[in-house]
């Protein structure tokens, strides 16, 4: 993939290549009262990601009796997250519109590798929480939510409360965009307001497609544009993968 | 893109080949008190597509001087349009997460093609609500409301309530998914409910790319696939486009 | 009744006489999900009425151990059903009074030629959603909802999945009005914004009344006129009961 | 009007004969705080109703440079005002359709004898809160709520803060209904539950009616029985324009 | 206690003495549909309090398998009990944050004399609705709720529907402050505006401490002022003691 | 004060002695976005204070022409903070009354040592979310909210956006209880759960005392009791007081 972006040889006001992460880190079990958690950081990005389970399944399986159990995601930014202070959702009375988005494409991220009819009668929740948000807000949640839940799965399967691993593989993403023509990966918040595309992407570890969101912002853009997107971010979440199994060993081997 | 499509050499349960759109038509002014309307029909699925020009801009803009003009989109379903009557928004007392998503998606695509710094002042509210679903109603409503939109300002300009017109283009919508590992372009809902990947494509007039989105629904899929879907996907769009324009054409020709 | 508007041998502004109904006209099935369905116009105030069915009833019957089954209507005028778009409910997360007052006015009015004891276990919906609105949308809605709901349950009986039918009879609605001091029926909007009476008539096809509301606006009226209004609209409902009946056995000779 | 209900010449359950009001009673100046206030009985049912004056208009009438002032009116049941617990719809989050109604129907009566023009820049709220329930409480409250404002209106004159009298003339209310097929004045709850028609008339002191509402209750009724409660329900309202006469004078020449 | 306050030996501008209650009065029965139910006084502060019973408990109690019945209170604050009208919590759809903080209150100091274990299967509502607010509404609420409460219990106890009292004893309350750096008792709303310190006492019957909040307004206090507080407070509730159960005593000898 | 807790001379299940403080923390500029921010520890308890600074005042304040500025508090407890998943409030649609409570308590205790009038024109935003709760979070909020407030108002007085400190001294809280008999400070959840009696003391650092609650919950409880906890409470906070000190120190000395 690299050899657009190389084609310019410039590096970016932070000093990374174009095609290269941020700094990610993850401290696990951040939030002692969940059974899996996370501070995952992308560079100054940084998230809460925190699994919980709880006995029984949403009301409308129940009344649909629809075998096996569920797995939801909740997301919020808190208020410090950004520049000028973000307004709760609770005191507004609402979600806005772009929580429900994100909240709903991690749900559905974690499911597409997670069989719901191996998790009978439980609801694993995800919260994540951003701290401080500089870009990637939703990809740093779904890739620190993969880690949260896999620990909290493994604990279960320690412990004798699950018999089988409903993940069939891990998950992850990173967002990609095209600021001044250039193709970038992990855009920060800087490059993020002035992309004229903005691409999210979420793969399996096996490399198979979960989602893929490319937007025009105020623009439009061309199928090579959006190949190369998908090239660098291909690429990236291969790198994040391994860090991600990483942070779930060491947190696992610590109890 | 047929090549894959046609390997098969399958019609669908509709008797339609893999590449095939529904009849589409457009019944334009369907609602006369709006500037531009348009009851647009993918085969069964069928949306009132309707635009109206308020005076003013949203507070957030006038508190940010924000310059130019707004517009914004919503959705909904009607009751009766599904199989299972539909509990309203306003009777539940909150837009569930998939309305809020697809209005802003259908605002998001429209603004791609239209200048705001050219509606100085106005706002125009785009409204789509859906009378049948039969799948793709998110697609169906992006290029009615284009059509509506479009007409709406045609009139303006008639009027000489506006300059210069903040269309640089048209916009349309289509689905496409995977069934069967086979590539279907306009699913309808029995269709969509088998997919294991299901694809939005908004697109340009010029064949720019607006928005790409494609889900895997409890499923991966290959960057062919993707490839596959964005080449049927394009391929229908571009066939939209002529029946837009000539909706468009007929509607201010008859007043 | 005529004698009073025959006074003045003056035409309405659309060329009506002031005992003269708009044109009427019943569009059956319009929304093929719902079991019984019409698009209805009063000259051009048009409004979509759906019947469908639910198994269950509301929570409070089961609490309280009601026999007999359920029939309740919602009721919206969509954003460009006026000449100023009209704010969402949903938008604005409340009904507003007047849509609550109509809604229990439609259902209420239904209700009194219906058995509920005959309805065991099920519930019907009335969904009216106002397309066009011109004067007229609540008494509109109340004649149109009962074509929709009769076919319904007329379709119910022929596949057996009622043994009996719970209307007694037909219902249907007028409004009449007194403008610049003559009885006027049918008011479009333009006379029913200077009306200084407005009443609204429901009545059963026996001739029994259901719903008689005379309001003045901003002044008060004479028995006198109110019987005049009473006379005009009782008249006018014999002639919809007619319309009405046509309509429904036009469904369902189709279908 | 006596003639009907003569005919079967038989007494109620609590004494009265059919066209008799029950015991009526105003307490003013109830609520201090208010301009003019006053807890009135018909029989059991009890409202407190408190007449407030505010500076301002509502911002509906600013933004459309609506000349005059405002009058509206808000209704409660409080919770012990009925037989088993009403729950407050401020816990429900909600207004529940029928205090939209009422509170609706007490304001419009109200504002059909005042005249918003010589309240310029002023808003009028009428509070009604029921403390005991036995029937008639929406009657009852129009027909206090007209003394608390009227006494209001007075003191502002006195005092100078308005130099013209809004109110063109007095309004009250009454109930009637058909039970057992016999008209009824002033029906409690338990003749109210069983009443087939039930009907509220709103009459200015003059004798012009305001609003007529008749509602068959699972049944429907004839124009001669409308005719009926017409007329037990205005001759009901002179004997009670009396009365709020009285109450204001009182109220008045106390302080 | 009154070795501080008689220092000075100044009188408060309604006459009374620093250690002094305002006339308190209880009107029993003030709401028939209750179980018990009071019309409380302290001075012009005038709080309606209301005991109804439901059959049942709150869900959470149910899920959880909480033994036992509940004891819960809502309070308000009526449109007309202050200077300038108060908005309904129902219209702004949500209970303001003082309100939520006074029911709390309510309900548990009741709580705390009473065994909810001998309630099983049962809810007793309190409802404090304020018709007059100038000072010391909480205290006035949780002194009233005991006697209407009190009284609900005695009758269940008399008909048999409960078998023991869950009561232990009385509760009552008071606020006392600081003005001007006296202590004074029971403040009314002109010295409580002015008071630097703001103190609420619950107490049971047996001098039990059940709540003690002391706030400063704006400036902090002293651990003698605190205690110069409780003693005043303490002295007056055990006089309120008294009047509660005349009170109590009163009612039941009436019905 | 440990005259009474050496009485036993018996440690506590952590450890520690009756009058003993859990180790604190503070780890300031957690939140790089916030002006002044700590993530501050008591124990396991974990709350994330942080201090924002917004030009304007609320609403309220301009309306009614109140001179100076505003500090207001949000309190919240993240969904993974208790053992078992707390659900949001914003998913809930309202904040729960312990929440308003809480934050109401933040707010107030803050300002009664922050002079609003030397804060023209600005809103202090003080928003405390709990990551991990095992009792005190209520103090603990008080205690960091102090912390990041004083932070940020030294930050603002530094770069010349202020003239002169608000903040007169500083603020700081703990709670005490009574368990079997025994007075403890700063209990964590175990002990609070089986507390008798429940004890906040907010105070300055020149011991002015700001806030006293002392609850009895299911039990009452003597001046004695609450004098003890008092006591050891008002020692206690002296010591935090030197903390406080030592973190805003450390955190303006390093930028």
């Amino acid at each position: 993939m690299s050899d657009i972006s190389n084609l310019t040889g410039l590096k970016r006001p932070d000093g990374r290549m174009p095609d290269e992460l941020r700094s990610i880190n993850f401290q696990t079990d951040f939030c002692p009262h969940a059974m899996g958690s996370v501070l995952v950081s992308f560079g100054r990005t940084r998230v809460i990601c925190a699994a919980m389970v709880e006995h029984g399944v949403p009301s409308w399986m129940r009344r649909q009796n629809v075998p096996g159990g569920w797995m939801t995601a909740e997301y919020s930014m808190l208020p410090y997250s950004t520049q000028d202070r973000k307004q709760r959702d609770s005191s507004r009375g609402k979600l806005d519109g772009r929580t429900v988005e994100i909240q709903r494409l991690i749900g559905r991220s974690l499911r597409a590798v997670f069989n719901l009819r191996d998790f009978e009668g439980k609801t694993l929740w995800i919260d994540c929480d951003v701290i401080e948000a500089d870009g990637g807000t939703r990809t740093a949640s779904i890739t620190g939510a993969y880690v949260a839940a896999k620990i909290a799965i493994e604990r279960l399967l320690q412990v004798g409360k699950l018999d089988k691993n409903p993940f069939s593989q891990a998950v992850a993403a990173i967002s990609a965009g095209v600021v001044d023509g250039e193709i970038l990966l992990d855009l920060n918040y800087a490059e993020d307001k002035d992309a004229s595309v903005d691409a999210n992407i979420v793969m399996a570890a096996d490399g198979g497609l979960i989602e893929v969101q490319g937007s025009g912002e105020g623009a439009t853009y061309t199928r090579e544009q959006l190949d190369a997107l998908l090239d660098v971010g291909v690429d990236g979440i291969r790198r994040i993968n391994a860090l991600q199994e990483q942070a779930i060993q060491q947190a696992l081997s610590q109890g």
